[in-house]
């Protein structure tokens, strides 16, 4: 069975040295977020996600959800007493504001603690991770009644929340969405129709199901300007605050899949459901935008959290499988043979899940970041910025950390040979579970369209130009660093690159669209590599300083930053000449071909 | 559930204006060879896999293997009916001499009915894939009297094959197996031990299992060079012809794994079991390395079969499912949505499928008329030079088409949305099923460094100049043809960079065989690249005769093979670029973390 041990210290070395504690602590509100306080929040969340969530990870995928012929659904022996536990710890509500039962700390914390509980156990953890996408739509659109009514609840975890997008006919092109809504008198609405793929759709672990649905409300206009966003509570909620009656939604299924088998994932059957409108009619969309920004970073890290708990289990399987001898002669002569961690091949593996996970982490906090400065600062110029780099960002973490992070469970399944494609060992469940990472949330060659066709033009780039600035102002300020040029020459020629990929679209792709879209995944893996490079500048200099500035183990841990940025630069960072090469080909080969040829 | 429909024409016309056909009919025994034969077993292949092997692809992914107490082992159902009808078309038996009751045809029909096979059931086909292995191996090193006993049988199938190399604590290193023999008086062995991994090791499907199984006779040195290879059949063969008294070996459990289990993937027991030595004592490696080198070819092809029918599938969903609207505006106006088809993202992951799948083709067989070459030529020196070429694309193909193979089923999968993550299309089946040929057979880092270490620098590096002056050969002869320069000057470049990699190498690798290894997974893609690249020219060049000569639909299949062939010129070449970064970058920050750093 494999084991997880939580990133703790580097966690702390991100968000301490890197993602700007003093900076974050500057905000209203955060006053009393502390280097103490950080530390305390991440060890106690490491122990509950090693301790109560990974030995149930195996358990989840092999018992799988059960649905019953009343159309109620068991979760996995062990879930249901982790989920209490997960509430009794206020986990639910973390980032949560005070007003709602919430604990009111910084995204960036959110996010650390997401990582742990995915890398754990990633079908279990998107059941309190669906329920913070609800509480952040909410948030947002809710009436302050719809708050007061659903927001204490939701946060504490004694219900758990859902979103209904797809359906049958459509996921990506949510403009075909049938599932009706028709005003009733009492100024609700009668909710009908099916919705397919819904994570946690039902499930035993909390009392009620807060669904959030799209639907169309009768006569509303063809396309997404006529969706309306919908609060559809499993059971209506009653006076005193606890549950009523059973409304008219239940789960018709449960989809037999490739992996996360620890999380129902239901066709919901609305059958005149009672609905309640959030936000305004026909801007359903918009409303539910919000949730799905704040989902799709939440499955970001959990590319990175598949990565991070696959490396770890291969590390530990090469220093102990032993094979042949080292090619530079036997380097443990007592042993029958060496491990395999002394060869070349197996380390370049190794080194390059690591060099992305650690890059991939500090890339996180570091939107979180701009994400808690967009919500908090209190001058609007740097909230405006801070939020344009959440958007601009935002595609580029969904899309590469997923899209690698699944490579990387591939690569650490590798490591163990046979032994990794047999169910025993969990690897292939890291490959099964970190798949739909990809997919979920925006394919990620959705991502990638809405990075080249949205967020690249938005406000005349005004996102993608302070992006620039910031990396080219870095690399500017220590170009004549002869410790930092390992990392910074490297960059400044990947950043050189995706400039002229950008350029390269402004020339050719306003008067063809298509040369954005055939090269758009390509660029959105380019951002990735100069964003991640960056970060690993970001820290080659932070741990230049603490490495200086001495401590306990901190010249090692820091020698063994240093030399995982050197091979990011070297190793991962080429593959940007590759991506530029790909874009600049343009749209011709790729769309020469008749649909019939296919 | 996924289609599958054997791509015939494709094959027919690689065979024919590929590799060479004239050439082939030309080797001493294949006079009959004719196009019609060709195309009649090519088209009765065809049928087999479509309308038997495909429907059961996913019954045997969901019923599995069962194994009962008495250690027999049942495969799923419909299994036993297929097996007897391969049988009965002496499909096992292709390629096999005639003196044995095989259909003494060329390895290059084996090769493309081995894709179809594996497409149409990859579990499935490792049945009979094995069988095969088993009967190069006796071919190769058994006596006459072995030959006359086991050789009919398993030419026919009434008797499958085995090899038995893994043991629980080595895979890779062979040095480590533990299995004894011991000699008896009559000239036969004892065999005691347990072998893992062993697909197909139990079933239902043949009358006898002929299990090779690698082990040390009694006082044998130790690692590689005590290793002796013995035949154990499940049932001692009888006087008669028959079977008779059971042996001492059985099978302990069934692995539960990610994919293929349709396959009995078997622990099996040997107690004492009754074996008898093929080839010298000590000599078992040498003799096993016959069965591995065809089975890695076997593998290479099972990689490029997932990708071609996740392709066809992938390809299919695109035409149908209906999402958004073209970027240059609506297509098909008649429709609320036009197929995904037509947005580029899309397109760029089935040319980029496709453009692999129909050079890998060409190269597998390509390097198959080799095999023959090498097997039939009437010139020593001609069946040298072509059995270099077959031991030095070995690794390449079985490497680069598995690794290969599987990223495209995770496209092919990825193009499906949501609906791949689910059971009932199957996409996830593909992905499943393809991991295992990453690892089996050697894992691709041992491929890898085979490569490097091995058939590289062999006979002072003959194959792999011989390989560089065919493909600059050919670049040299076709540089003025500006209809073959989209082909010929980017893989001018892809081979100048493989030169340079070589060269580096030369000057870095022998004073420090880490830089070898670390660059060795990039070398071989490097190769793999070049290798592709050079069987688009020669298909192109192919291609522009065969449209010029018109006849039936040519000129639309031809222009549709140019336009493929440029996609993998622009899109997927330029990744040779990379790959000589990487290799150039060296083993230093690759093996820069202590080992305690891990």
């Amino acid at each position: 069975m494999p084991n997880y041990r939580a990133p703790v210290q580097d966690m702390q070395f991100v968000i301490t040295e890197l993602a700007g504690l003093e900076r974050l602590a500057a905000l209203p509100g955060y006053e009393e977020v502390t280097p103490d306080l950080v530390e305390a929040v991440l060890a106690e969340a490491g122990k509950f996600c090693e301790g109560v969530l990974t030995p149930l990870n195996r358990v989840g995928d092999k018992e799988g959800c059960h649905r019953h012929d009343d159309g109620s659904v068991t979760t996995p022996t062990g879930f249901k007493d982790a989920y209490k536990k997960l509430t009794d710890g206020g986990w639910i509500g973390l980032s949560a504001p005070a007003e709602f039962g919430g604990q009111g700390l910084p995204a960036v914390l959110a996010q650390a603690v997401n990582e742990f509980l995915c890398s754990a156990n990633m079908a279990f953890g998107m059941y309190p991770g669906l329920t913070q996408g609800a509480i952040a739509a909410l948030l947002a659109h809710a009436t302050p009644e719809q708050k007061k009514l659903y927001l204490p609840k939701l946060v504490s975890g004694q219900w758990s929340g859902t979103m209904n997008l797809t359906e049958p006919q459509c996921g990506t092109d949510l403009g075909l969405v049938r599932t009706r809504a028709a005003p009733q008198p009492d100024g609700s609405y009668k909710i009908t129709g099916t919705k397919i793929f819904i994570s946690a759709g039902e499930h035993d672990l909390a009392e009620n199901i807060v669904h959030l649905v799209l639907a169309r409300i009768e006569g509303a206009p063809e396309g997404t300007r006529g969706l309306s966003l919908f609060i559809v509570p499993k059971f209506l909620p009653a006076a005193d605050g606890g549950v009523g009656a059973r409304n008219a939604v239940s789960c018709g299924s449960i989809e037999e899949k490739m992996g996360i088998h620890g999380n129902a994932t239901c066709v919901m059957n609305y059958d005149g459901a009672s609905g309640w409108l959030i936000a305004e009619p026909n801007r359903g969309l918009q409303a539910m935008f919000v949730m799905m920004n704040e989902a799709r970073l939440g499955v970001g890290v959990q590319g990175l959290a598949m990565s991070e708990v696959a490396y770890q289990n291969a590390a530990a399987y090469a220093k102990e499988r032993l094979a042949g001898r080292a090619l530079t002669g036997v380097k443990f002569p007592q042993k029958p043979a060496d491990p395999i961690i002394v060869q070349p091949d197996v380390r370049r593996m190794l080194m390059s899940m690591r060099a992305f996970n650690e890059a991939g982490r500090a890339l996180v906090l570091w939107v979180a970041l701009k994400s808690d400065i967009a919500h908090r600062s209190q001058d609007a110029k740097e909230r405006q910025a801070a939020d344009d780099q959440v958007g601009l960002l935002t595609p580029v973490i969904k899309g590469v950390l997923t899209d690698q992070g699944f490579a990387n469970t591939v690569a650490a399944q590798q490591i163990f040979g046979g032994h990794g494609y047999i169910a025993e060992h969990g690897m292939e469940q890291f490959v099964r579970d970190a798949r739909i990472a990809m997919i979920y949330e925006g394919a990620n060659g959705i991502q990638a369209l809405d990075l080249v066709g949205r967020k690249l033009p938005r406000d005349g780039g005004r996102a993608l130009q302070a992006f620039f600035a910031e990396v080219s102002g870095f690399i500017k300020d220590h170009g004549a660093d002869a410790e930092l040029a390992p990392y910074v020459k490297p960059l400044a020629q990947a950043l050189g690159e995706l400039q002229q990929a950008t350029m390269w679209f402004m020339q050719n792709a306003l008067g063809n669209l298509e040369n954005a879209g055939a090269g758009s995944t390509d660029y959105m893996h380019l951002f990735g590599l100069v964003a991640l490079g960056y970060m690993w500048c970001l820290i080659a200099e932070a741990a230049k300083a603490k490495a200086a500035n001495g401590g306990n183990g901190a010249a090692d841990s820091m020698a063994a930053k240093l030399a995982t940025g050197r091979f990011f630069a070297e190793r991962l960072l080429p593959a940007a000449t590759t991506h530029l090469a790909r874009i600049k080909a343009g749209a011709a080969s790729t769309m020469a071909l008749p649909i019939e040829a296919f």
